[in-house]
């Protein structure tokens, strides 16, 4: 392994991680925040909601009142003036609709003086819902959408309409105060009315797309569930302020940031990487390869999420399947190196956050009597990267936009 | 379709296949050529010997002998003062012996004021070939090195020695003429030891390398062929000039200053593309889908040669699979279009050079009734792409430098 080149890829992975942390997201937004005369409640939802909560009243000092809803376990301790809740995910459960129930009422009776700040993260479709609907009606409607193969947009379009906070109805909930939104993106492009459905986000779908989704899979509906379809959700919400934070073109900016700090030139590629994972690694080398004898010291970018078609049952994760897919093409390379990195810090089901490969490392393997393309074929890449010092360990970050890959060309 | 894409796209692909020409590159070495004060002959090997050996005449006037040598059906008329001879492709047969035999007697016995201008265009391996043992024992040994599964670079290995041109043997029989190589290539990275195993250029292997060979793969050999083995290939040749020409990386850069010249920013990517071609074209799109919003017209440029492995029965090639694979990423985009071609006019067993998509082309390949997922797992781009004019057709282009994929973003 190139250690000036391993000691690169970790710094700029620090400070990549560093940079699309739920704390410096909400401080950023929130510094210089002023009260419009009223009161300022706080309700945060997701899977960093805590992480976000704590770091809004680390910068405000206080809030009149708060709510915390966030997955089992994830609390981490009390918040002062703020109650924290735990509910199910994936599946949202009777603590979900008990905890939304709460804000709900928090949100109530507000003035046009009064501020909501609103932190919402990965995993908020579960977590925050309140059917207007009997339970089991919809669940019952959604294996329904299930069976007969209805996309996601069209599963949206009908839950949306069914919940009491989907769809921009939660920001409705709260008017006439004002909703400061403040979102740590986890779906590439940034949706913002995809991202836990879109509680404070005006609803791109109508009443008749909804119906039509109904005739054409002639979906079974109570009278009650059929007259909810035809109530229109919010189309301009006036009362919110929406700020995206940590997405995952924040991440390949910091990586970009950090590897010019280096001396690599950045140059950015894609944050909505979506191709298979190993591709994605031999494009990035064959890009490598062509600027190798350049004189310039690079560092390519591309941020997203890449795929894995299991052609194996062996232990890896996306990251480490596009490193590792990246070192047969830049064997031999003095000075290039690829890794990627999951920004949760879990990448697959393993401890390691993604991988690294660099000229050295086919060598390496070879050494250590391991077949390239039959680990690839396994999928097998945590004990390849494992034998050769490849994996990036980081342990879980607190945060989650996805991934970053990145090919570096030191001169 | 998004016609003035189009017309930029057309308009870079002709630009870039004009650039590659034969025709071009020869005469751009050959003018300003001089004499050292002897003769000049011309030995012209490969698929293009003819189209080349006739740019270097109407450069030179008129040179003292010469011989071309390329596959049956490839002489298109005579040339004054130079033997046209077809021979055996991929296989070589005794029209290929014969006519190497006849080079070799032209260039034997020359002063070191001669000049031997080798032009070399791909399809030199098998056209351009004098064994040093019988026919038969050579394919005897082929067919060994193939059984045991040897490399190609094992393969080479055995046969330079085996053969009197090969290995730069054909640029040691010159001396002490002068030789003038001009090399079509049509390899990746121009490795000039490998395109038509090298006849005017040093080898990389030894003899100890080729023992080894034969000992890991227990081969049988004639105690004539094991003598020959034993016998190196030149290591320096001091004789020789080389010129690289129309290769891939001119092809992309003849592809950027296109686009340049139509107000794009070219951006190179690579020129050693290698991965699967769907892949491909799937990272071209969300580096576009990325790039959409920023207010800059870009070409990125990747060239190389993808792979495409078969899961259907349709009809198509890697170029065309690489353009319609692009279509999904960039739907909707205004403004964005993935082209890539085959500089050889033929993209797979097709009469077009590779296809054409633009943010308009998903939407077209539904109204004509087509579904994209299955179209590609059927590998059928060719009938996909002719159904929304997203083909490509040059004819055959008398070049064959790989492929060039052009991703283009007007803002």
């Amino acid at each position: 392994m190139n250690s000036a080149l391993r000691r690169d890829a970790d710094g700029i992975i620090q400070a990549s991680l560093a940079a699309v942390q739920p704390d410096a997201a909400v401080q950023r937004t929130l510094q210089g925040y002023r009260s419009a005369g009223g009161k300022t409640l706080l309700v945060a939802v997701g899977k960093a909601a805590w992480q976000m909560a704590k770091a809004a009243l680390d910068t405000l000092g206080e809030v009149d009142d708060g709510i915390v809803i966030t997955k089992y376990d994830h609390v981490r301790g009390e918040l002062p003036g703020v109650l924290c809740m735990e509910a199910g995910h994936p599946v949202p459960d009777e603590n979900s609709f008990a905890a939304t129930e709460k804000a709900l009422a928090l949100v109530s009776g507000l003035s046009e003086k009064d501020t909501v700040i609103f932190l919402l993260s990965g995993g908020g479709s579960a977590l925050f819902e309140l059917p207007l609907i009997p339970g089991d009606e919809l669940q019952d409607i959604t294996r329904q959408l299930l069976a007969c193969g209805a996309d996601i947009v069209e599963m949206n379009c009908i839950r949306k309409r069914l919940s009491a906070v989907k769809g921009g109805r939660f920001a409705q909930a709260c008017e006439p105060a004002k909703v400061l939104s403040i979102v740590l993106s986890d779906i590439l492009g940034d949706p913002l009315d995809s991202i836990a459905s879109g509680p404070a986000y005006p609803d791109g779908s109508s009443c008749e797309d909804a119906l039509r989704v109904v005739e054409k899979y002639r979906l079974r509906l109570s009278p009650e569930a059929l007259a909810l379809l035809r109530k229109e959700t919010p189309k301009t919400l006036h009362n919110v302020e929406t700020h995206i934070n940590g997405s995952v073109r924040e991440l390949c900016a910091a990586a970009a940031g950090a590897a010019k700090a280096r001396g690599y030139e950045p140059v950015f590629l894609t944050d909505q990487l979506s191709c298979e994972a190993c591709e994605a690694g031999r494009f990035l080398a064959s890009i490598l390869k062509s600027h190798a004898s350049g004189g310039r010291s690079l560092a390519f970018i591309a941020g997203g999420e890449t795929v894995v078609h299991l052609t194996g049952s062996g232990l890896g994760g996306r990251n480490q399947e596009l490193a590792l897919a990246a070192c047969e093409g830049i064997a031999g390379l003095d000075g290039a190196a690829v890794f990627s990195v999951g920004s949760d810090g879990t990448d697959g089901p393993t401890d390691a956050a993604g991988g690294y490969v660099d000229g050295e490392t086919l060598k390496a393997l070879k050494e250590a009597g391991l077949d390239l393309n039959a680990v690839l074929k396994d999928d097998d890449a945590y004990h390849a990267l494992s034998a050769v010092d490849g994996l990036i360990i980081t342990g879980p970050t607190g945060t989650n936009v996805n991934d970053v890959a990145v090919a570096l060309l030191r001169a």
